[in-house]
């Protein structure tokens, strides 16, 4: 069973990309209209649209709009030169999440695939950004029902992070997961851990489930342990920015202590993902970017220090839970299990 | 060696308790002068005072203020049954810190033995007041010594909310240990968890050490396996609120969750306490009371919401960890080894 959310995080409308804007959320909601590249660069970087499968789809946006802003070149080699420049730069907006450069590869390729003129390919890239929106909401309403049935009853889901509608088109991974289970089985309770330093736990997870009705407890990110040992935690879902060919796994800081403390109490952790956030180029987890964010986002709350000034700060954005912590990934094909190796080369097989 | 350290967080003056208003930090330095016990029951509940080993000497303070604010009754039982009352309130400002049940009790208990008239009890009671403060920095300074023998050179330390200056009288207990390390290596590096909900990681540890010159980077709290995992931090010292007879720890939310990552990397996790934060009355942690603070503390970071109203919070203000995580409990005495049951029982034969 699935549940249905309104929620619309990114949207291609009238050869412009409408998003949420998620850095007001949950003060406000207001969407902004990007109509280059350039201010997809922008709303990227700066998390304006954030979540590894939605900003694959503002990477497929991004670069219809790209196009769109080239398509006075008449020359198809030079428009798809400078269409590949753009593209360089666009996947160098944020680096761990492989979803923006699986998208935009997508696009490119398609591009250079076209046969026709300059406008039949702008047509085509516009055809396939909104495809692609599409399928991510289908693709997460799968990933939701196959990870709904791991979910016991009853259950206490932890989350970290946002792994929800406004990670992706709509519906959601991790989220997608606990939207199905709510909708077979109302008892479930959802933790949502703050998830220092952006808090997007508190400001997106929080009110989006929220916003359906989900009941959802807020909690800081050192309180896991506390609940699980209480036995009021006996489920962990989280999303992925990028998951290598052993099934290591790139997720918002935090993750990995998460999983260690779900280890410890004996708690199934699941990560949910589609098939574009498994990047099978890379043998293990060591080969993942992690991405350096600005020590501001540790400093400042509510646009206030809460340290003294001159005190050392690092901010990596991602780490890397290790593939013996993962009990399972959700994809949309099924669930992947140990070993990953072997379970994502066999599913790489039969869906590339 | 030691290191000295400027800090006074609570000094007896003049028949008066002055102490560091510690919700102004780091944005503020001011100091309270607190004249009568209920005042004192105000700078405790509300954490103007805090920390195990300094809400205790708040205690013996308080107990001396309730006695000079009694000392009209001539009556010696009347008295002392009245300061019976007062201690008992007192005593219930914060319910998980043994410390301050400890410190009340020692002062009651003296009252009650103290030969002599109501305002011979007074005097007495003054003294103690100010030999168990200083007792207090000479018990850290020991603890340092004891624990910096255990610190790894060049060791990257990673440490819980404030176990400082701030949350004794000065030196600190887990920063004790940290300031007597960096005294014989200065090489040493240390790492601050944010410790929401309160910050005190971020607000006092990073201001106490950089008051100190001892190099300090803020992480928040979910980041320690990460930097785990890069052999970055290779030793955890965490102050403790409260000690069961068998070694588990009640300390800050959020450790519980550290010593399972320190565990899972193989990192040595050590408690440093005095003696008078072991409770030789319970066996075990799960007969620790643990203080469920407002949600206000989670939900509102400098005076605004970080989330959306109307979501369920929770705010237990610490956790209890399992006496297998634990390392070692560093003390004034020496460092208790595992079986702490066995090492507590045989220091408590020699020490009490």
């Amino acid at each position: 069973m699935t549940f249905e959310s309104k929620i619309k995080t990114i949207e291609w409308i009238n050869n412009k990309s409408r998003m949420i804007d998620q850095t007001v959320l949950p003060y406000k909601f207001k969407t902004v209209d990007i109509e280059t590249l350039e201010d997809m660069y922008f709303a990227i970087k700066n998390m304006i649209v954030r979540g590894a499968p939605a900003i694959g789809i503002a990477g497929a946006h991004g670069i219809a709009l790209g196009a769109i802003n080239l398509s006075h070149i008449d020359n198809k080699d030079d428009f798809l030169h400078q269409l590949q420049q753009k593209a360089d730069y666009l996947k160098s907006s944020r680096p761990t999440a492989i979803n923006l450069a699986w998208a935009i590869n997508k696009q490119i390729e398609l591009a250079k695939n076209t046969i026709g003129s300059v406008n039949d390919i702008v047509e085509v890239l516009k055809i396939n950004a909104k495809k692609l929106e599409n399928e991510d909401i289908e693709i997460n309403k799968k990933i939701g029902e196959n990870g709904a049935r791991l979910v016991p009853n009853g259950a206490g889901i932890l989350t970290h992070c946002n792994a929800g509608a406004l990670a992706t088109v709509g519906y959601g991974t991790a989220l997608g997961v606990i939207r199905s289970a709510y909708a077979n089985d109302s008892s479930i309770k959802v933790y949502a851990d703050e998830t220092r330093p952006r808090q997007q736990g508190a400001r997106l997870t929080a009110w989006e489930l929220t916003q359906d009705g989900i009941p959802t407890t807020l909690i800081t990110d050192g309180m896991c342990s506390y609940f699980m040992s209480k036995g009021m935690i006996n489920f962990v879902v989280v999303g992925a920015d990028r998951i290598a060919s052993n099934g290591d796994t790139a997720n918002k800081i935090g993750t990995f202590t998460l999983a260690i403390a779900a280890k410890y109490h004996n708690i199934p952790f699941y990560v949910a993902a589609p098939l574009s956030t498994i990047d099978i180029s890379i043998d293990s987890g060591s080969q993942i970017p992690i991405e350096e964010r600005s020590k501001d986002e540790v400093m400042i709350v509510n646009s206030k220090l809460i340290c003294p000034e001159g005190v050392n700060v690092v901010n990596p954005a991602f780490d890397v839970t290790p593939n013996e912590l993962i009990s399972g990934i959700i994809t949309e094909v099924g669930v992947l299990k140990p070993d990953f190796k072997i379970s994502i080369r066999e599913v790489f097989k039969i869906h590339r």
